[in-house]
């Protein structure tokens, strides 16, 4: 056998806790499939003494895990300290520039520096790889940059986050109002320290722009991804919409079109029979067309100790068995920066609209709507209680520029109390 | 850039055509991502002159794919000739000695001689491809072999014959029955030569033994799969299913356990928000379970131009980045030899039985199924117009071995007319 593959894990959260466990009880496995055993060097986290329920007696420790990448006894420093900066992208610098194979599962960091990461990666010749980043133990990252490497890629689509995911189902389960299931979710220990990042759309964008760079050689771009929350989805949109047939989901969309790169997260309607539809709590899906290959479907566990686990050995066993490619499929220096746009891509779009409760208000809106060029496709008020009418608003297809001016048209009319909720209808 | 990789294309059909113009079209991506170029070296296929709608000016021509495979200005083989053994693995073998990398669509060769094809690949250092051979597009042969490579896997499932799954659909869309069908899949070129490749799941189980290699480090074994075709299958039983919230599909099941190799091809019922059940035509799926990942799911189209030259192009990406691992994950020669078995694993049953129109003759099965210790789930008896009465029995959870006794004391108690109709009941 060669010799061994050596590591160095800097974080030993569920994650950390969830990779020692597969060194240790598939070491078999590993050794027979890379040709080489996996030996774990030395470990890092804040707390030495708690309980992860894996035995650390045989790994060095070290508190800094900046020294823990400086040691001579690692190849593959294995980043799962978690953060933008900080500790992880200091401990990240330190390992390439000691000429270490990185690991990462962090979507933050490679969201906001894996430009200059890569390139410094690329300069030392390591490997810098960040399959657990996105979607957990879906294979995505390998899928784009390897398996579809002959295709133009079109589009991609992912629902990437299983917060929202979880709230949005339990909402529809239990027919309970958004902050009640948020509240559940953060007792349930679901939510991140900063839920924005979850619910906000953030997390889930992160994967969406590292998907991005690969997909169209682009450099990551995080500023310019537009994110929606999932805050503002009430009970009755997700009723307005099951009734018609759909589900609400938190879906990233990137596209390149000859004027630069659109990239959305933003919570849609999803009809009932997509496969997007279909996924409840924290499971996720990336959707990934190509010239060639068309739609390729990819759906697992996004989240959570095994899958996310599986992830990080599958890029440990890569750089093991001698595979060395560019950290976003072709060598950092090439990627190019492109204008980041708005997609002009014609979507139905359901809107709900909190409209005065006086006559002649609902003509207003039909006529700004018709104003700008906007046909309805259905309509539906409910009855209320309050001054305010809630008005449910199908449109036929349009694009997201028309139907803003029509909203900005809505609302210098004053017919609507507040801002007017405006999903977008995915027909995948 | 480093030096080009040169190709020999052996066989003209859909899909070298189709590997032809992603080189032709998106060889400026090609070169991106590799830091090389794509040449084609030379083609060969039996007519020089078929038009193919793609220029083939500039290569050079054998007739021979022997010949091409020994040319000194290639360094990939693909294969794209079809056949288990004949022209097909001459040049293979060809290729290998010659110290050509090969890259292959071909099932059938390597469900069949895969094992002697890799010692010898592995022998001369040089890669042995097929990720097209399985599921088209999907990228599943890479997933298993690499992003899953942590993993100890526990079942793989598959829908993986398209003709199969579109005949199967358009019965259950026009109500005819299966020989109609049958037909018309025929006269739209759907079909193998022999369509028992495809109806008889031969096709779907040379996929299937793949998986299972690489998976469980077995050496391929063809001939310990079970396999059922959909021949049988009559418009009763898909509507009998659909009552029942089920689809029938022809699913693939691999499952290793402590006593041997469980194979199965075979048509079962699917719930219908599976999501095996949503897949229609051509649209394949492919389900692996491992310990870390738990499951992952994986869709696309499995046949046609673009999707198998996707594949196909994916492979010739990665060796022209380098990428050299042992073609079922592990060395070939370290693959085992496993048992042979029939699962224990317990599942509902659906069994069609048409029976002798007697006084007593339903007590009878009963009490056959009783004595076997199998509960019945739900039972259905249809008007008919013949001597033999239809049943329908669904089984509560019981092996399948179990079963076929219970079988097999029915078919000696007289009471059946013909072979029953025994179907899985999938949960997944």
């Amino acid at each position: 056998m060669a010799d061994p593959i050596k590591l160095g894990i800097a974080g030993l959260g569920t994650v950390g806790a969830g990779l020692i466990k597969i060194v240790q009880n598939n070491l078999s496995i590993l050794e027979a499939r890379s040709g080489r055993t996996i030996q774990i060097s030395a470990v890092s986290a804040l707390s030495k003494s708690k309980d992860r329920g894996v035995d650390l007696s045989s790994y060095a420790w070290e508190s800094d895990p900046v020294a823990l990448a400086k040691r001579d006894d690692i190849d593959v420093f294995v980043e799962l300290i978690g953060g933008d900066s900080g500790p992880a992208k200091a401990a990240t610098e330190a390992a390439i520039a000691g000429g270490k194979h990185v690991v990462t599962a962090n979507k933050a960091m490679l969201a906001l520096h894996g430009q200059e990461l890569a390139v410094l990666a690329e300069k030392k010749g390591v490997n810098l790889r960040f399959e657990a980043a996105v979607a957990g133990g879906i294979p995505v990252i390998k899928t784009l940059t390897e398996s579809l490497a002959g295709n133009n890629i079109t589009r991609i689509m992912g629902v990437m986050n299983g917060t929202c995911n979880y709230i949005l189902t339990r909402m529809e389960n239990t027919g309970l109002p958004y902050q009640d299931i948020f509240e559940e979710a953060n007792q349930l220990g679901f939510l991140e320290a900063d839920p924005n990042l979850d619910v906000g759309g953030i997390d889930a964008a992160h994967k969406l722009v590292l998907l991005s760079s690969i997909a169209y050689g682009t450099q990551v771009d995080f500023k310019g991804a537009v994110l929606e929350g999932i805050g503002r989805i009430t009970i009755e949109d997700i009723h307005a919409a099951a009734d018609m047939g759909y589900r609400i989901k938190l879906l990233g969309v990137s596209i390149m079109t000859d004027i630069g790169l659109s990239q959305t997260m933003r919570p849609c309607l999803v009809p009932n029979e997509s496969p997007l539809a279909q996924l409840d709590g924290g499971t996720n899906m990336v959707i990934i067309e190509g010239d060639s290959v068309g739609q390729i479907i990819l759906r697992g566990a996004g989240a959570g100790e095994g899958p996310t686990a599986s992830a990080v050995i599958g890029d440990i066993m890569d750089i093991a068995r001698g595979i060395n490619i560019p950290v976003f499929g072709q060598p950092a220096k090439n990627l190019i920066k492109v204008a980041s746009i708005s997609t002009s891509v014609e979507n139905p779009f359901y809107l709900r609209l909190n409209l005065r409760d006086e006559a002649g208000i609902l003509a207003k809106v039909s006529a700004a709507l018709a104003g700008a060029g906007i046909s309805i496709d259905r309509m539906r008020q409910e009855g209320h209680e309050t001054d305010a009418a809630p008005v449910i608003i199908v449109t036929h297809p349009t694009d997201r520029e028309t139907l803003n001016k029509a909203i900005s048209a809505i609302e210098k009319t004053g017919a609507a109390v507040d801002t007017p909720i405006v999903l977008r209808i995915e027909t995948v």
